[in-house]
């Protein structure tokens, strides 16, 4: 190999200190504090992505994924990426060249759906709405009536705003129009009332670094059988190879394929989230983020600040702020970083500057950080 | 949100005991153990992806990568998904529509790399090699001669196989056809000499999971001048928003512009991974790689069994070794991890069958598990 023939050079060798990290409290869009049981599964050691016993805990995942979005799907997994990933994975495999997708976009990631959907040549149609309302079923209907898309892509959970779109009645409409319905549940599964098969959503997908407290690093995702089959009726690859599903689903069905090696840690740290989940119950986790956001906003409301969203559709995960007149939201998140460890976030697009999102999701929704965070807000404004 | 409506399935909700894993010695083709130090950082409690902080992690992660790939490469980052992951990044991000794309295929992740550089659209020719030989510097400059390819693609330690694709002076043909090199260093980063800039390599991706002993979750990649000018050059955006360098490189650098969010706590890891390398040194890392590989051989010769690959272009950091006739390749295998909790692997592709593999990986390269490995071996046969 005539390595002796080069010198190694040192620029580059830095001596960094052991790690030390501030004791945030994460109350922003996310990532949100993991669950201590999750960091501490995170850090066991390893077997082989083939293993197995590593196969168990894959079906295990599987399974508890599927409760926690109350779907039978058999294509539920956890894809190899954060959030975007999943995200990415549902359009690349829906998404053939020339066909219409229609996205609903009233927030930032409802224009990242069109900025991927149209990386995979989709002729893109979009409905918007001022950040922070939400479509009725009749502007479906008329939408869905004027485009006919293959695909309707609408974000339950918008985590730029703070908008919960409400599902009831959508699935049916997809069905009468023929099209596929995909949602982004990234700041609801969890955490936000979510019936994938009762509402008829054919592809979904989400974080876990939200409302499941986990880390970063995996991005739940699920295919129903309309999805399926449109996948399967494909008359090109897909072109995108690490999220293709038509590989990536024999290494998570019954073939056991090897196709990419799977985050072995990451997926440790999920399945506990996820069993936390099933642990608590679905019904008692969601009526807990329902009353710890419901706290949040009487008490912003004491504090003399306004929700950006109306009472109706407010996300429990994320809760807008308007920033009032005169006062500088970066500065004010700013202290709350430097002064008291907790992190929370400024807008994003039409919102920049705005608002202050607050996120009490999973692990994280619990009133003693309300508390906290409403006493650290009354000292800093 | 009419949740009330519905009614919540506990059909999923599966009882799961608290996650235990048996201890695996994991000599197989990776993922190799992860070191006890960044198991531990895995755990540690989360920072936000903007935290002030984080973006000082996040600067030592890309320092200590250019140390261990012995390179100044400004845009050195790990991409959030595992090795297949940068590997797509390293061609979505250079390979335009009808490109020549010239790759050597002497092993499985080469027919990888055709597979992915057909899907963006790349014009790919291949040479082929059996698999377990390496490319001539003659067979280079013919086929390049004959193709005049925009890049150039060569798997310097291809896992299937190992074998080590000498480099020197392949970066210098490159320039003389003017095509980019790119080059997988999956099993070579951190184990294996490796001279990034010396050599002219203008693209390299590794994995996290491999010689830098750290769980598979992230993917580390390098763009030198000449590939970064071929991308700003592009005239159509990146077809693969996720894995898009314009976008991910604005987070990574200064403007730290939000693209998607890091996969933290494996950043932790990789941090403490390179913090490992670069305590120990490159030099002293390569010759303990080196000679716990030769532990290896001598052993297995000593067995009576063969190495697949010539010795001066064995990696050691992965031995193929044949499978002596009569043998059932998988039972050994099986014995091996039911009795002795060591994992090994067979044979893919052209060798599925013929080789075991063994890998001797950063912290798993240590003469007692080749001692350990041997005498399992020697039981099991």
């Amino acid at each position: 190999m005539n390595s002796a023939t080069y010198t190694i050079n040192d620029k580059h060798r830095q001596q960094v200190p052991q790690l030390d990290v501030p004791p945030r409290l994460l109350l922003g869009p996310g990532p949100s504090n993991a669950h201590p049981r999750v960091l501490q599964a995170l850090g066991m050691r390893q077997i082989g992505h083939l293993d197995p016993q590593f196969i168990s805990l894959m079906n295990e995942i599987q399974e508890l994924l599927r409760y926690a979005w109350q779907t039978d799907n058999p294509l539920t997994i956890p894809v190899s990426g954060t959030g975007s990933a999943a995200m990415e994975a549902s359009l690349a495999n829906s998404v053939e060249p020339g066909d219409v997708v229609l996205i609903g976009v009233n927030g930032y990631f409802g224009e990242r759906l069109v900025d991927m959907a149209g990386r995979y040549g989709a002729d893109v149609r979009r409905i918007d709405k001022p950040w922070g309302e939400v479509f009725s079923l009749q502007e479906l209907r008329t939408a869905l009536a004027q485009h006919h898309p293959a695909v309707l892509a609408l974000v339950h959970a918008e985590t730029s705003t703070g908008a919960c779109q409400p599902l009831t009645g959508v699935g049916d409409l997809c069905r009468e129009f023929n099209c596929l319905l995909l949602v982004d549940s990234v700041t609801s599964l969890g955490g936000v009332p979510l019936f994938l098969d009762d509402w008829g959503i054919d592809i979904a997908y989400s974080g876990s670094q939200k409302c499941l407290s986990c880390p970063p690093g995996l991005s739940p995702l699920t295919f129903g059988p309309r999805a399926v089959e449109k996948l399967h009726r494909r008359q090109g690859q897909v072109p995108n190879w690490y999220l293709d599903l038509s590989l990536v689903s024999k290494y998570w069905g019954n073939e056991r394929t090897y196709h990419h090696t799977a985050p072995i840690n990451m997926n440790y740290g999920l399945r506990e989230a996820l069993r936390l989940v099933a642990e608590e119950g679905l019904a008692a986790r969601w009526a807990r983020h329902q009353a710890n956001a419901q706290l949040l906003w009487d008490g912003l409301a004491g504090l003399g600040l306004e929700c950006h969203v109306a009472p109706e559709y407010r996300l429990p995960s994320l809760t807008t702020v308007r920033v009032p007149a005169g006062v500088d939201a970066k500065a004010v998140a700013r202290t709350l970083l430097t002064n008291y460890n907790i992190e929370i976030a400024g807008g994003l697009g039409q919102l920049a500057g705005r608002v202050w999102r607050i996120g009490l999701m999973g692990f994280n929704s619990r009133p003693e950080n309300v508390l906290l965070l409403l006493a650290a807000l009354q000292q800093t404004l």
